[in-house]
Order: structure tokens, then sequence, then C-alpha cells
């Protein structure tokens, strides 16, 4: 990589970064945001020939990457919408009251950002969550200084983003600490490690992310780890939905798991199917228009291969269609693998099947009854999302299937979980091992939370309080003052 | 303990609140505020009968007994009010877009219990860090069933306190599991272990702290753990407040570092003043007229003797006035302790100085002139607060001390940071070592969502979306729809 933004040494990055803290820090919401913007436009003046390094390194495909790029750009503007209406800073104020027992000071409490993160990148977005994608944007709107793990899987790429990041946010005054990127496992490890570092956010691997987590959770000072692991997303479909719209939904799926070489966190890899019905037949033939491509890099490709061979040789799972795993190791080329299983089996014996298959790999799972199906559902492991597909006629039967909230970070009605827009309302989390951090979102308005810690201030000067708490509310947020929300803007609703 | 929602052991425990668990989440916030008020007017009419066994078993005297009674009710209150107002949910909403690219779904977002909850109750409140106290409190408000791990200190007055919250949760129709109360070290190692515990909070050591966070973070699905460990609470001093009011912020300070036998989490346990000022003996002149007290318990007394020595021991303080933290090990007697140390030798060999002594101790650190006091406040550790006594003239100075906010949860201007009013903007929390979760707050309004995780529902039929998320808005909740902030009650700020 060129020297632009790039430091020799995780330390030096670190660094370099808490040296930029206060300067980032100290800029009000709205400048932060102008930052963002800058950092957008940037993008988007770039836009061709990054796409293009893009689809050399990663064969996504033009119209896939180029729309990934206008999310990329879009969830940067996002964060500038979000730092503009400011409340996000949850600036909240309640008086003193000399006459409460015991006297009550003033307090006033806000959200500040937590100091410089480490963030890595990962193989299989490498715009929306890479060197410029949703875990730097969302750190920089809160105020903390990034220093960037590039994923081996796009190096050119990786480069090339940072030099325009980089050059973005020195054109709008940052130090140079603000953001950098580095490149290597050691140097990764290392990132966690440092003492200036006080938060990482990932998007990788269950193995990966769970040595990097156990390294912050060791540290003698540990910082939270905010990463997205492995996700088994499964469908729930009825019988009746198979008997309404069965090839809808085969074809749905089909296209679902097969998206991007079934390269996404959001896959669909094991649906639960209701028995003769004949909908396996239906993927059968909706699988048969579908081609395969080219995996992102030979790691994931031979995990892909080894996974379902691992799966098929358990005896869990058989063949139904496709290649059976098999990548074409001078192209990388994998072909979808549809698999099929028994409920029975999977509730006798849940972990071979509920491994995620990074890549294009789906199981049918068969499911007799109402009972088995909710057996089977109680097997599940925590996902980022479950997708019921089901007829309004099925909605009281189903109301009872609760346990599924209870495993899931979005739950989707008639739909696919691939595809995640990025709006106020979106979550992209859940319980492990869909994350190691269940409260939070790495997607969406609310990803900046987890930069962000509470500060309360005391009787404190209005000179040394920050612009957010001061009476006369210079920014214009919206706050809580003496328990009541208030607003600046407001509409009525239902 | 009694049989009434006691249980055998921690797995039956942990099984019992996870049954439970459906029908707390269930109850909409309002029901669950008339719960939590059931609890404080059960405790209000049991309260002297509590008091006095609190006092039997803490020595902490019934007036401050009493205020924490009070407060303790005050909290069950507060998080009732909180559940009444409803935006703790976070309830947002965005309509289906069809026409953009891609089409986006409909999505509602809103925070969800997280699931059966571990309490470690401290020693030092034993009413509002205890049984009914703020964790339990603000898990129960979230809709998490709590198993409590109660602190040996003070095992009777946690069986009755148990029986009185049982008592008042049964007869409010509250499953068996909603609250249970086990003993033992043993006990709570096998809850941070249980695979139906979801998250744990913890007020208490550094030490056990430490070790149980450890446990959460191993288990083959680690869990959040939310722990206030230790904390040193700088107060820092400048030159003319000493000349403007020395007197009473020396009486202030021996107030402060006395209270209930200096066993608060916010004991002012490091003190920056300068030198050549006499405030030392203004300090030693104020301590004349405190007597000490019994300490909790033989473990803290023993504690508080040992750690006082190691740190005379190591030469980096020197004994000012005191006992030398002579504890009478028949009594438990500990006399106030007053150490002096030079900010060179803090600055050259922090640890000693900055490990927290559980006790009624204080080391008072002598600086020459701003810089040395910036040194020093650079070697400070995370801390809940921290505090700065100055006069107007010095304000323009201090706004280089913006080290002070990275370190602590809650900054206290010409006051003390013993007493935590429990409000909307309060922050009880702060970074490593003063918790393990620098994001989140034990005490205030915000404490509740430590329990609570986002749930997004894409294009969800209406009879399957949950109150706070349909279009008429049921519950009259305060929300976000389409981006912008909407409301049932509101005032205008500013």
């Amino acid at each position: 990589m060129t020297a632009t933004a790039l430091c020799d040494t995780p330390r030096e990055a670190a660094r370099l970064a808490a040296d930029a803290m206060d300067w980032l820090a100290e800029r009000s919401p709205r400048e932060r945001g102008e930052l963002l913007l800058a950092v957008a436009g940037a993008l988007d003046g770039a836009a061709a020939e990054l796409i293009a390094l893009a689809d050399e390194e990663t064969a996504l495909g033009e119209a896939r990457l180029t729309g990934e790029m206008a999310r990329t750009t879009g969830q940067l503007r996002l964060f500038a919408n979000v730092l503009a209406e400011g409340s996000y800073l949850e600036a909240t104020l309640d008086a003193a009251d000399p006459d409460a027992t015991p006297p009550r000071p003033d307090l006033r409490r806000m959200l500040e950002p937590l100091g410089p993160v480490a963030v890595f990148a990962a193989s299989n977005f490498p715009f929306a969550f890479s060197v410029a994608g949703g875990d730097t944007a969302s750190a920089l709107a809160a105020g903390c200084p990034v220093v960037l793990k590039a994923h081996s899987g796009h190096p050119k790429l990786s480069e090339r983003t940072t030099a325009v990041v980089s050059a973005a946010l020195e054109h709008g005054g940052a130090p140079a600490g603000t953001f950098s990127c580095l490149a290597g496992r050691g140097a990764g490890r290392e990132l966690v490690r440092d003492p200036d570092i006080r938060a990482v956010g990932f998007t990788g691997s269950l193995a990966g992310g769970r040595a990097l987590f156990d390294l912050a959770a060791a540290r003698e000072d540990p910082i939270p780890f905010f990463g997205e692991l492995g996700s088994i997303n499964p469908v729930l479909i009825t019988r009746r939905a198979v008997r309404e719209r069965g090839t809808a939904i085969a074809e749905g799926l089909v296209g679902s798991f097969t998206l991007g070489v079934g390269q996404f966190c959001t896959k669909p890899g094991i649906v639960l199917v209701p028995d003769d019905t004949g909908f396996e037949q239906l993927v059968v033939d909706a699988l048969a228009g579908a081609t395969g491509g080219r995996m992102l890099t030979d790691r994931i490709a031979g995990g892909f291969h080894g996974g379902v061979g691992e799966l098929l040789a358990t005896g869990s799972a058989r063949l139904l269609d496709g290649s059976g795993g098999h990548v074409d190791t001078a192209t990388r080329h994998a072909d979808p693998v549809l698999l099929a299983a028994d409920a029975a089996d999977l509730i006798r014996d849940p972990e071979p099947l509920l491994r995620e298959n990074f890549g294009p790999a789906c199981a049918l799972v068969r499911y007799r009854d109402g009972d088995e199906l909710a057996a089977a559902v109680d097997v599940l492991p925590g996902s980022l999302t479950t997708t019921v597909h089901a007829e309004q006629a099925d909605v009281t039967a189903l109301t009872g299937v609760v346990a599924l909230k209870a495993r899931s970070g979005r739950l989707v009605w008639n739909g696919w979980p691939t595809g995640v827009a990025v709006t106020w309302s979106q979550h992209h989390g859940g319980p492990w091992p869909a994350t190691t951090a269940p409260l939070h979102t790495s997607v969406g308005a609310t990803a900046i939370r987890r930069w962000l810690r509470p500060v309360c201030y005391q009787d404190y000067p209005a000179e040394l309080l920050p612009p957010a708490l001061r009476d006369d509310n210079p920014l214009g947020l919206p706050r809580r003052v003496n328990s009541l929300r208030t607003t600046t803007q407001s509409t009525r609703d239902g």
C-alpha cells in the first residue's frame, strides 16, 4: 500500500488515531456530517475506477458493485442526517432540586465518542462492509478515529479506497490519524490489543471473530468487541404457502441463496419445508437456471468445499441437486448446492446442519406437522434473520412461534433476508453466534451507538459544558429536559 | 433461606426464569410498571422490619438505611415512569418504498427483553444495589426475569427482602421464576455459565468482577456482563479554590471519604492538591471530628487493612493522620486513614496509589504546577467520577484538561461524588476498571438499556406485530416514523 494514510505498524496507527481524537471529537455533529458528505462525494467521483478494481478482485460483477457503491455512499449520507438531527446524542438535562431529600444537583448527560476504533473489513462487501463501509462511517460519525484492518481479498481496492477517503478527510481539515489502513492478520491482532484502541468492529467468520473477541476480552483492560460472525438465517414455509405460491417461493429462495455466490451474511442456509408437498422438486426445478460463480478468495472457496463435504459425511443431509460443493481450484467457480434433511434428524443432532456454509448451499429440512416445526425451531441458534413464508390463514397458528423472536435480529415476512436496507429502523444483529453483542447493530442509524458512551456533568459551569448540554441549546438538539422529551421539530403520530 | 422464591440450584432457578420469560415479556410496559409499583409499595410496608434487619447485619445506621430504602423504592417508581413514557422502546417505523433502488420493504424496529438475567448483589448498599436494587428493578422493567445472587454480608435481609418482592410479584400474577434468589459463590459462578442466563449485572470488587466477566466471556455463547468494579474517583483542587474556601473543601472531603465508613463505589480515593497551601493541615483538622465505624464484613475489613498496609510498604505514600488502616478484628471498627504523596511519585509509579482501597482511606497528592497536574491526570485510570474544585477564574485554564472526560463517567464541579441521584440524566459507569461495559450505566433511567436488544420486523402482518409497532400506536408511544420523531406529548426547548 502507498504511504498515504498508511502506517508502518499498528502501534503507530493507533497512536496517531489517539492524537486525532480531540480534533474529531470537538467538531460539532454537523461539522462531522460535512466530513462524511465529503467522503461520499469523493467516492462518487472515483466510483468508476473503484468499481472496476473491485470487480477485478472480487468478481462480484459491475451491476452488484454499482449498487453496493450507492449503498455505501447512501450510508455515509444517512449518518450525516443522523448527526444533523442530533437526537443520537441523547442530551438529557435535569435541573437541580435543592428541596429534594437528599438535595439534587444539576445533572446533564450526553453520549461522547469512545475513542479510537479498530475496524476489520469483510471480504464479501468490498464497499459496504470494507474501507468506507458502515463501521467506518458510524465510527467517524460518532467522533472516533478509525484504524482499518483491510481484507486480504481486495488489497488494491482497499489501498485506492483508503487514498480517496484520506484525501477527502484531509481536505476537510482532519488530522492524519483520523483514518488509516493496515494489512495482515498479525497487524489485526496487534490492533485489538493496542492500549489506544477503545473498541473493535468486525465482520467475518465465526472462528476469526471468536479469536479476536477472546483477545479483546483477555486484555488487562477489556474493550467492547462488536463482531458480526456467522448466521444460518432459517426460513420457515407453511403448507398453505407452498400450496398457494410454491413455485414463486422456490424461485425466490434460489435467487436469495445463490445471490453473490451465496456469500452473504444473511444467506438463507436452512429452510423448514412441509413434507409431501413436492416443494423440494420445485426448488430443484428453479435451480436449473442457476449457474454459480467465482468465489471471493481461495480460503473461502476451500472452506465452502470442505464444509459441504463434512456435512454430507455426517449423514445428516443428503445431496438433492448441485455440485456437492465442488469448487474449481483454478477459477474458484462454485455451483449451487441443494441439500435435503429431515426435521427429526435436525432435532436429534442439530449441530452439523446448523453450521454456516458460507457459499451457495442451502438445506431443505422436511417437517411433518406443527409440533415437529416447533421442535425444530427450538434447536435453532441465534441468527441475523428469520424468514417466514405463510398465508393470512396461518397467522393464528404462528402466534405461538414466539421462540423465533428470541433467536433473531430481523424477522422477515414473505420476503427474503438478503438485501439489508440502510434506514433508521434497520437492525443487523442478533444473539450469538450471529454477533458478539446482541444489544447492537452494524447497519442502520443506530449503528452509531456502538462508539458512544455516556458522560454526566454535575453542577458544571456553562463555559465547560459541551454545547449539546448548554441552557440555550445552541445546536438546536432534541433533548430530554426535566423528564420530558423536548423537540425542535415534531409531528404527531397515530 | 426459606422456600419462597428460593430454588435448590442455579440450574433450577434459571430454568424457572426462562419459563417466566414469555409472561413477563408479554405484559405491556404499563403493566410491568404496575408490578414495579407493587414491589415499591410492599417494600414501604415492610420498611421498618427491613431497615432494622439491615442495620443489624451492616451497621450502616438507621438514618442512612432509611434514606437508602427511599432511594430504592424511588428507583422502582422511576422505572415505572420510564415504562409509562415508553420512549425507552425506541419504536421506529419506516414505510415501504417500492420506488427505491433496490425497493425498500416496510421495516419496524423496537427493543425487546434480552432474556433471564443474573444479578449479583453488592455488600455496601443492602437495599439500593441488592435484592430489590437498581439491577433488579431495571431488568424486571425491561421484561427480563431475575435470578439474584445474594451478598453474604446481609443474608437475613436478603431472605426477607426476597420474600417481600416475591409476594408482591406473585400477587400481581407473575409466575414463580420471575424473581428468585440464591446464595453462595459457587452458585454465582454456575449462574454466569447457565445456558438460560442471557446477561449478568454485577456490583462488587475488581477481582471478583473480573473473574465472573472472564467466565461470561469464555462461554461457548458469550453473554453481556455489566459489571461495576473498582473506582479511585479522583478529585482535583486548584490553588485558587484552596485560597477561597480551603476549610470548607477539607470538611467536605472528609465527609465524603468517610461516609458509610468509606464503603462507597464513588468514594474519593485520591486528591490532587496544590503544594504550599497548607491544605493537608486543613484536612487533618477536619478529620479530628471523624470517628470511623464498623465495616460491612470481615473480608472487607481485612482487605482494607491489608491494602493500606501494602500501599504504605511501597513507600509511594506516607501516613498523614489516622489509624494506618488498623481494623479491630472483634468489632470490625476502622478509623479514617489520611495519606500523603507527591505527584512526581504518582507519575513515576502510578500503580500503588491508584489501587482502590475500599474503606475510609484517602490520599492527598501534592502537585507543583499546571504541568505536573496535567501529567498526573494523564496516568489516572477510568473512574465512575472525577471531581474538580475550582473558582470561576480557573475555568479557562481547565478547558485544556479534556483528558478528564475520557477517564470518567460523571464529572462533578465543586461538589462530592458520593450520593448518586436516580434521575433520567444520571450516569453511573465509566471506562475500565470502573466498569466492564463503558457504554452503559447501572443507575438512572437508561440503566434499562442493558437488558434490551433490538428486533426488526420486515413486512410483518399487523396481527403478529407487537402493539408498540402497530400503525394505530395503541400504546400511545413516542416513536420515530419515516425518520422523524413523533410524540404524543411534547414541549418546546430553548
